[in-house]
């Protein structure tokens, strides 16, 4: 678990969309952002004031994030300074990049020195265990999608913040690594020894109030075949009660896959569906949340109107238009 | 890659069933098996020569296998000295037990001394891809079970002989620890890293003659929660051509978990062949294998000729009766 709060550290990000995951933080959990940290030459701005180490200790900041990626998502050099001056301040770490905090000889040094953490989420801490089948007490809902990158992550934080705005009791379940540094916990599932991914999800969601809800962020898809595995853990391992199909209805094939075709709707739901009642045989799927970006307003408004009527659920981009009717139906369930 | 032909280590086993992973290259393999070792009160023989560490290795032997499984799956104490003596002599060491090889200082210090080497089958060594989807050259069919330890391996292992026999080009593609001895290469496919097991499935399986099979051994079910997302990985990284549904009709719930029905066999056809068919169109179930170990001669033929007319596919059990039918329904192919 990482400490709250953050500074977010935005570095020299050539662009705005380099610094996605402190824009991720601070969309999702503002109260977990006291400010921003800019190096000479960043080109990113998330509209948080600028605060020096200090600065946003005194404003109670915990943790420097690591909120850009530069390119190849590998730590920079000219980041070093500021980082070991970080750790000196009484600063732990966290980072969601590729090459890790904890293999970069004068960090840990650092970090030892003063008694800091380096938190590398990409990298699971626990030893999970084996699913064990069993079933738990509260509410589960899990976003499956029809392909990778859909919006999955997004829908389950806008549907989380949906369900409290109600006073549903909810919990948003990070299951990535951008996930999990926005609520500082998580599984980081694409990491864990195979053995033991539907067990992570177990441990990610345990027992809870009869009237709560989990809401895990999904990975992959059933159809993507390079992480296909991944997804079913989920299902297996997460024991919905509700499922919530995503799609975004523009692409052209399946990401990174040139050779394969998107997947419909229907039959996302329908093998999500039958797998998930091996675990929890009275799951329903409740909604559909369609990626709209690449549309104009009245396309959008169209094709949501379309896809409610053939599926016969509520057809939402929680983007655009909130994901309350999402969260109504699974009040309703 | 373990060089072979083994001398394989019994040790002090308690029964004949502690010895199963030599049995089964006895077995399979006979040709990779120059002897056996026992230690002094081993209760375990495999009919193989009793053989010490020069016999055997003037014999050809470059590989001692622990063959031999106590309670807890640990290397033994006892076992230390002849193993020590093992790679003094100049064998390589190999073990799919629970702690390494690798783990052991003493037996790290002399292999390192004597430039052996010392193989943990459970570990990965690859840096295994992502899969990449892209459809490749040859044939593969894989095993699929409505549970775990239904008879999986025994019936690729079995297939993979007939085909053999047949004249047909085949190549058994091991995925677990007891395989993986067995043939000396595969993939510990339970121990592999989330998002890199479909992947390890298309580096286990690659571009082959157009006319060779790679006879995939299955791992868990789609149907068992711990274990389905590692299933589904077999599915979509090795691009079946063909599946084969294994079965053990005596079963009362799913191994392990005492809440969980076993499926039908229809439940299981469907769901494979469905998911299948996103990696591979043409993909078809061709036979069906069912373990009849708890069933008289009589109820088995009964049982065995009840599927095949329900399922329309040739039915067999591969341990009773031969593989050959499934061999030739692929034949047929």
């Amino acid at each position: 678990m990482i400490q709250t709060p953050y500074l977010l550290f935005l570095g020299d990000a050539p662009d705005q969309l380099a610094a996605k995951v402190a824009q991720g933080i601070k969309d999702w959990r503002p109260e977990n952002a006291v400010g921003q940290f800019r190096m000479d030459g960043c080109k990113a701005d998330l509209g948080l004031e600028d605060m020096t180490l200090a600065q946003a200790q005194a404003a109670g900041a915990k943790t420097l994030v690591i909120g850009v990626a530069n390119r190849g998502g590998h730590i920079s050099q000219a980041w070093k300074a500021v980082l070991i001056e970080a750790i000196e301040a009484g600063y732990d770490l966290a980072s969601g990049l590729h090459n890790l905090l904890n293999d970069e000889a004068d960090l840990v040094a650092a970090a030892e020195k003063h008694g800091r953490s380096l938190h590398d989420v990409r990298i699971p801490t626990v030893d999970y265990p084996i699913a064990s089948g069993v079933k738990r007490t509260g509410k589960r809902v899990l976003a499956v999608g029809t392909d990778c990158s859909v919006g999955k992550m997004y829908t389950a934080l806008a549907l989380d913040a949906a369900m409290r705005e109600r006073g549903m009791k909810s919990t948003f379940r990070a299951t990535g690594q951008t996930g999990i540094l926005i609520t500082g916990e998580g599984v980081p599932l694409d990491a864990v020894v195979a053995d033991f991914m539907a067990g992570s999800i177990e441990y990610l969601t345990p027992d809870n109030d009869a009237d709560h809800w989990d809401v895990i962020e999904g990975q992959g898809s059933l159809h993507h075949v390079s992480y296909s595995g991944v997804t079913l853990a989920l299902v297996h391992g997460g024991q919905p009660d509700a499922l919530i199909i995503c799609h975004e209805p523009t692409r052209t094939h399946m990401r990174g896959l040139p050779d394969y075709k998107v997947p419909t709707m229907q039959a996302i739901r329908d093998v999500a569906l039958s797998l998930a009642q091996v675990g929890n045989p009275d799951c329903k799927v409740v909604g559909v949340s369609i990626n709209t970006q690449h549309m104009s307003e009245d396309e959008a408004r169209a094709y949501l109107a379309k896809v409610e009527a053939e599926m016969g659920l509520p057809a939402v981009d929680p983007f655009r238009h909130g994901a309350e009717r999402l969260a109504e139906a699974l009040e309703a369930l």
